[in-house]
């Protein structure tokens, strides 16, 4: 992520383990990721968990001192070198000899042109096999008693001030949907509708067996009806704050440091969820035509909220912070001008008149790849950023940040998809410098050059998205063929085809 | 507005002044209409008015005891009292005779089947001119300082609990957006971007002469470009604020009983701007296709915005109310199961263990038009309800409501619009029961059977079309053609040619 945060002292996980010196980004002089100290009032929603669905996942996180890749991409440690490597912005993808990541998704990365020591990216790509919760007394359920379910999982996490988050995530998030989706196993494959209510046996939490459900019938008329998707994505957005809550709770011992966006696909019994929870995208080429599967959540899209927030809450903005958006800075000498400004419930622009309080700096300010919160940040939805403090200030941004993602669903079971019908999944890399169009014609162009069940047209397709955001190296920087900056950031790519061969595996 | 609020004593305005004895509605069992007190603690923004625009128009509101339909219908005594007939539910049209609406505007209302006994829809069809500011003396420009401007206006007001606030917005809504926009004139007339910062003159705060504007030219190079038709949004958004805010200070003496939804239509300087509080709709037919110029802000719609507020201020909640959702009643019996709820940033469900506090009422509840705010209101935007409270209890509704419409802007100038293209404005009472496929049906049938240069083809398209929803009396109620029940509520319909004849007199 280039240029998105601010962060003079965000530090980086070294070999040894001690915070390395590393070259200062020009464009982040303004803030600073302070030491651990008081959490951020963020305000959160009290948990109201699942009643066994608590307990963490992976509770012995070890600490991961050392730099790495998705272990998908079985880097020797030659190949970790490479990898590693600013001036030859090497493109990595799995080897085409080992073993295929399923549904034979190709994948490729590149790290970024400097801005950062290690390339800040993270990756995964599992199949996750979810056992229905256990009783009480840890035997596991009569086989009868309903199979557990599989779901495929694609994850991409872009860090920020630091990899540790993003590795973090990238190790844990499918175990938190895994543990969330628990509970969850007999009443997905029961076509009734979801029971409201489940008893719980004393001594028992979060017994689900089928007898102890109380059904939609024995209960009031005037009820909602909740769909088997909608339990889905409620599994995932509680995924993702406990993910969040885990790197809180760890981020002293485990140096847990900076944050991360994360873009994260499910696939589970015929509908593929993408949750997205910053600014990275998702879009799906189908037969030519594009279909947006997510959308970014920065300063812009977000003003509304982190306004609202702002003037609701005026004690997170610490006296610095002025709630009203104004298209520039005030000035002291502008007192009692009329200057055009914004306010939460507002789209649209007026004149006031400036008084003393206009002059603090506006909480969300800027326009496009500049746009901040509190100066410092330009993503509002994400994981960690748990110790992220304004310059020179100890007020936390986190109580600005939102964890939960964003889901979308789409059902493959509506549509009979071609070899080359494809979910493309990108860091803002890829994004900044490419056009859904541009993916759409790469994605016509590549695979139309590979037979339709050769395996390794999805691979070759990610590699082309790679580089054609990263350019060559020409006239002191690295630059596309029509003589524009390519993208100095990290960049990665998953490419899932959805009717390719093994796509039902 | 039917079934939208639920309010007992909800007091009308009757002919002589005093409460009349009315037929209680039974689907109105529940709450109450309190009679004046503390205004409630409405989270609202500081006032941050233009310098000089601080001044709500029309002081010298009247207190309007007696019943009213629109001017423009220019109702005789008897036709006042056939136009308050529930029995009969005539349609009421401009007279053929009399001057037509601007733009040959079309329009048709008729009262409710009995739920109240007066139609609290209103509407409002005006030319406004609007001339730029005088300076502080009180002297009008100089005439080569800029013409004023005209704005075309077009507004259905759905009033509920009582009449008062949609009569009061039908009479004030468009001064107030008149006295927003006296600011602009110059401005919006000025082919240059709008100035960031307006130099006030001691003593003559609001001046905006061109010679005292800071062009952006003159100001940082960060600053982002503000856009004229953003101010003309900017002013509506504001107009309404004011309006709400003069209800509020008026609500005593004048008997601004009730709230009512806005759904206001402003055409000036080529681009119709389209704005919406409440759950009234518009839709343009062009060609025959269908594009939709509002959304509807329903407990449902906005869920996540009043749970986030009940969440963040706990207070106004009153103990009495969780911000959590439930797909029905939680009961005492259950404490300690687990059942489906959704928090604020949750669009999907999942199960929580239901403790004490859980058992209290939810903040939102019910599906479709059924769904309420605090047990009680079913749209969430609008103007006036200052008095609205729960049931049995002192705990104010209005900080939950906003009165922010959204505004659509449709530029005319980029299309050529033929004589068939309108844009149809609906209180509820049309959209309740006719979809936006059957409404571009009517369009399509009644204008067809006109010559295209017929100034009352748009008149007899809103009939048409209230005649549609209303239905004919039959099998002990109001039947629609296909035997299903028509709406019972007050409908009103504005059809607005988009390229008719005396579009753009």
């Amino acid at each position: 992520m280039l240029n998105r945060v601010r962060s003079a002292v965000a530090h980086l996980v070294s070999s040894g383990g001690a915070p390395p010196s590393r070259p200062k980004s020009p464009d982040l002089p303004n803030a600073t990721s302070a030491p651990p100290a008081a959490p951020p009032q963020a305000p959160r929603s009290p948990p109201a968990r699942a009643g066994s669905g608590g307990a963490a996942p992976a509770r012995t996180v070890e600490a991961r001192a050392s730099f790495s890749r998705p272990t998908f991409l079985q880097l020797s440690p030659g190949g970790l070198r490479r990898a590693d490597d600013h001036a030859g912005r090497a493109v990595q993808s799995p080897p085409d000899t080992g073993r295929r990541l399923p549904w034979s998704t190709g994948y490729a990365e590149v790290i970024n042109a400097g801005k950062s020591r290690h390339n800040e990216d993270q990756a995964c790509c599992e199949v996750v096999y979810v056992e229905g919760r256990r009783s009480v007394s840890g035997a596991p359920r009569e086989p009868s008693r309903g199979q557990g379910l599989c779901f495929y999982y694609w994850g991409l996490f872009d860090g920020h001030a630091g990899g540790g988050a993003a590795e973090m995530a990238s190790r844990l998030l499918h175990r938190h949907i895994r543990e969330q989706l628990k509970d969850l196993v007999e009443i997905l494959q029961d076509p009734l509708p979801p029971p409201l209510c489940l008893l719980s046996t004393p001594g028992a939490p979060g017994s689900s067996d089928s007898s102890q459900l109380v059904g939609p019938q024995s209960c009031w008329s005037s009820q909602k009806e909740v769909t088997h998707e909608s339990l889905v994505v409620g599994a995932i957005e509680n995924a993702f704050q406990l993910m969040d809550e885990q790197m809180a709770r760890e981020r002293r011992g485990h140096q847990v440091e900076g944050g991360c966006c994360a873009l994260v696909v499910v696939y589970l019994l015929g509908k593929v969820y993408v949750a997205n929870a910053g600014d990275s995208r998702a879009i799906i080429v189908r037969n030519g035509e594009i279909i947006p599967m997510s959308r970014e959540f920065t300063p812009e899209t977000e003003r509304q909220r982190l306004q609202l927030l702002g003037f609701l809450k005026p004690e997170l903005l610490g006296g610095e912070f002025t709630h009203l958006e104004f298209p520039r800075r005030v000035q002291p000498k502008e007192l009692g001008q009329r200057m055009l400004y914004r306010d939460h419930n507002m789209t649209g622009w007026a004149y006031k008149k400036i008084e003393l309080e206009d002059l603090r700096f506006p909480l969300v300010c800027g326009e496009g790849k500049k746009a901040r919160v509190m100066a410092t940040i330009g993503v509002t939805r994400g994981l960690g950023d748990h110790n992220l403090r304004v310059c020179s200030s100890t007020l936390p941004i986190k109580p600005f940040l939102s964890c939960f993602p964003e889901v979308r669903v789409y059902d493959l079971t509506q549509y009979e998809h071609c070899p080359d019908d494809v979910l493309v999944l990108g860091t803002d890399g890829l994004w900044d410098v490419t056009s859904d169009c541009e993916v759409a014609a790469t994605v016509d162009r590549v695979l139309s050059a590979y037979e339709p069940n050769d395996p390794s047209r999805y691979t070759a397709l990610a590699q082309a998205l790679v580089l054609g955001a990263r350019g060559t190296p020409r006239d002191r920087g690295w630059r596309l063929p029509n003589n524009k900056l390519g993208s100095g950031d990290d960049i990665s790519v998953f490419v899932i085809p959805l009717g390719g061969p093994g796509s039902y595996s």
